[in-house]
């Protein structure tokens, strides 16, 4: 089975990333870009069978920084990961 | 309207951040996670109406290398988005 992460800075949390990447898009003319906030992403092979939970306990372990950071965790069945 | 871009590096080419993230949660017990891959996710508030074209711009451009590097574009909605 596959699951993907995604692990975004919480709102309120300085995000210089992502203004470094707002300020190069402007700079390239892309004007229409309002906001940028920068994540990460993380693409994981699991054996089969593996609960949510376990999932939840790499994120607040190992993965986020969850004083600053958000996660949010999809699975994707056999036939979605195709 | 927002934007999420996701960008992973493509198959075969090596994931040293993947690796240190795999070893260590191997090294905390998570023994089901076969394999990890790290990429980035950006999340772009965008004028509305922005098409799908300008954001594929500013990925060729800017976000992604194409060299080594995939992006897929997920559009939001202004309903998705709340």
């Amino acid at each position: 089975m596959k699951a993907q992460i995604f692990i975004t800075l919480k709102s309120g949390v300085l995000d210089p990333q992502g203004k470094a990447v707002h300020h190069a898009l402007g700079a390239l003319g892309f004007e229409e870009a309002e906001d940028v906030r920068q994540g990460k992403f993380i693409e994981m092979e699991l054996a089969d069978g593996t609960p949510r939970e376990r999932i939840e306990q790499m994120c607040e372990k190992l993965l986020a920084n969850t004083v600053i950071e958000n996660y949010d965790i999809r699975i994707l069945s056999g036939e979605d990961a195709a």
